[in-house]
């Protein structure tokens, strides 16, 4: 009996229920792409019971039967979803009566839905079947990786290393005049560097959505990914979050750089930010609590004077948990829970002030007994 | 008054609501990222109102309120997010209570929520509010494209075009040799041109999630991706669909190649495949459904001898609409409803047999009044 299917078992008879269904498109659900291995653009359902089945369309079931791994791959064509939605008006209530039929033909009576399944079909199934909604199993399973996950984070994690190397590389060769950087004759903008990492990540067979390459005031705003030209003697933060295209799994990583004068206050907040990422990474271990381990990094800003005050400062969460999604449990947070062996989560302390700009730096670590194993390879090295 | 508020408007008062609620990211929930052009990867709350309110993370919000369309960007900390996860044993609890007090700040009491809405959240907000599950305007709105979005399609296009070219003249260099194409020395692989149909697409700002470079037995299965060498004196079906990381707008194009020598067999199912597309556009245009432009090609295939049996022959719908999603309405299929003027559609049959392998033929059009617009240029051109 496999991990997945003992799991299930038991969160069945403990919530009392013939089975759990997840409704939705698995590249956005995640915990769909989890129990099925089955990555398609157009929602499906996912029934777990004494086995994984899915409903697809017709057109999928055979991609679905090669690459899933549900022990069953049903088509809605096996329920005539064509004559139902000549029947019905609204080609949802079409696609509820074939959920019904699927869903009766195994038996199922009392059924469990996540919190994000959606209404309308909730309410469409709620006469005929007994139905609790409950926080997903899944996302709880999600947090402990097995050594496959684990690999396929790392191999992620070392796509987005040489991609961050090809960064810095380029910030290093430029030449600092005025206020910009000189590249190849003309100021360096993120948007270049930007598209050399994406050209580096996509050799490695990654994607990046979203990559930060901020300098100047854009990088006192964490979640700014940067625009024009990069600023001489002052922070640039690179953050680069890369997913397989293959396996899916993420990585993440940040480095703030400075090519130039340094102003020695900015070389402060530098080391305090290293200085707290250390006493974070330090404090992570299988039994602590993200909470704790926040409070730490917390501590050494308080103990350098690094207040948070009015969106200055230390001002978001320490870390987050990584896999199938960049932000995923644990959080290492003011709320953040206890951590167990397997959780990959992000170490990533940053002062931001508006007239200084940004600093950030973010490791990959998995919790293990006593400590932590850090999946980042990278130096750290600011001044460039 | 923008046609988005004034269509919010009519909305809200033919079905007697205060706002309508959307809850989910915008990467993924596409009604969101329309009505707020605010993409994020992680969850947030819009209500559109007398104008659109977005509620995110405080760390969102200065994001937000500088690229967002939204008129008021509000922050969960403005409603104390943290002291009520502190307070709420489950974090979804305190979100809802921001969230109530979100609404009741802006004397919502009558509410409208989507189908994908969240049951969970539904739940929590049912008793303090009279809430109506409807089915969002949005992708109404969604299905007829403005100006500027035509034109970030076309956009999405161009560089679609650009990489089918590099695709197919890497398969007019190989040299057939036994039952392979061998290029550069050796056999030609679906990666190796998929990998190069990245490149050309990430120099022009786009990504491809699924590129299908599809030949033997794969081609026969219209969702297979293709893997290993491509086959000798057989179809290739190559189907590329895009999207900008700019505009996030969707382009979709296929188009079926054979390297060598051609059974004559498969000659006339290209040649079937052509005219059956020539049919399909030649019948879209506004004022007619997406059944009859279905008809239309079906009536080609069946005049021919090509009879839908047993997952054989024509076996999906001649297209779907292209947007912000890569499937959306309005589909050309037996469920087809009205086409309007401005929505962009794939006119896209194929004919696949397990023995024979796959053929089909994709362009992008635009519905106008008395036609259609084709927004694809590339020449269809099948023996190499």
């Amino acid at each position: 009996m496999s991990l997945s299917s003992q799991r299930t078992g038991r969160f069945l008879s403990d919530h009392e229920l013939d089975g759990f269904l997840l409704l939705g498109d698995s590249l956005c659900n995640l915990d769909i792409y989890y129990l099925s291995r089955f990555l398609a653009p157009d929602r499906f359902a996912l029934l777990a019971a004494s086995s994984i089945s899915i409903l697809v369309s017709s057109m999928e079931q055979g991609r679905a039967k090669k690459e899933s791994d549900a022990g069953e791959v049903v088509s809605t064509s096996d329920y005539d979803v064509m004559a139902k939605l000549a029947r019905f008006n609204r080609p949802e209530d079409a696609y509820i009566e074939v959920l019904k039929e699927f869903l009766q033909d195994r038996n199922i009576k009392r059924l469990g839905v996540p919190g994000d399944f959606p209404v309308r079909v909730y309410q469409g199934l709620e006469a005929d079947f007994d139905i609790s909604v409950l926080d997903s199993p899944v996302s709880e399973w999600r947090k402990v990786k097995t050594i496959e996950e684990i690999e396929a984070i790392k191999s992620s994690q070392r796509a987005c290393e040489e991609a961050m190397r090809v960064a810095i590389e380029m910030i290093s060769n430029t030449r600092p005049s005025g206020e910009f950087l000189i590249f190849e004759g003309e100021p360096l903008t993120s948007e270049k560097v930007k598209s050399a990492i994406d050209v580096s990540l996509l050799e490695r067979g990654c994607e990046a959505q979203d990559t930060i390459v901020a300098g100047g005031a854009n990088a006192a705003d964490p979640h700014c990914s940067g625009t024009g030209p990069l600023p001489a003697n002052s922070p640039i933060v690179i953050d680069i979050f890369p997913r397989s295209k293959g396996s899916r799994y993420f990585a993440d990583m940040t480095r703030t750089v400075l090519r130039g004068e340094a102003d020695p206050e900015i070389v402060e907040i530098y080391q305090a930010v290293l200085e707290a990422q250390d006493a974070g990474i330090a404090a992570v271990r299988a039994g602590t609590t993200g909470k704790e381990v926040h409070a730490k990094v917390c501590e050494v800003f308080e103990e350098r004077g690094y207040v948070e005050r009015e969106g200055r400062g230390f001002i978001h969460s320490t870390g987050h948990g990584v896999g199938l999604e960049i932000h995923e449990m644990p959080s290492l947070s003011e709320v953040g829970k206890t951590l167990e062996e397997g959780n990959v989560v992000t170490v990533e302390p940053g002062l931001y002030y508006p007239n200084l700009n940004g600093v950030r730096l973010e490791d990959l670590v998995v919790v293990r007994k006593g400590g932590c194993d850090n999946l980042t390879n990278l130096e750290k090295r600011f001044i460039l």
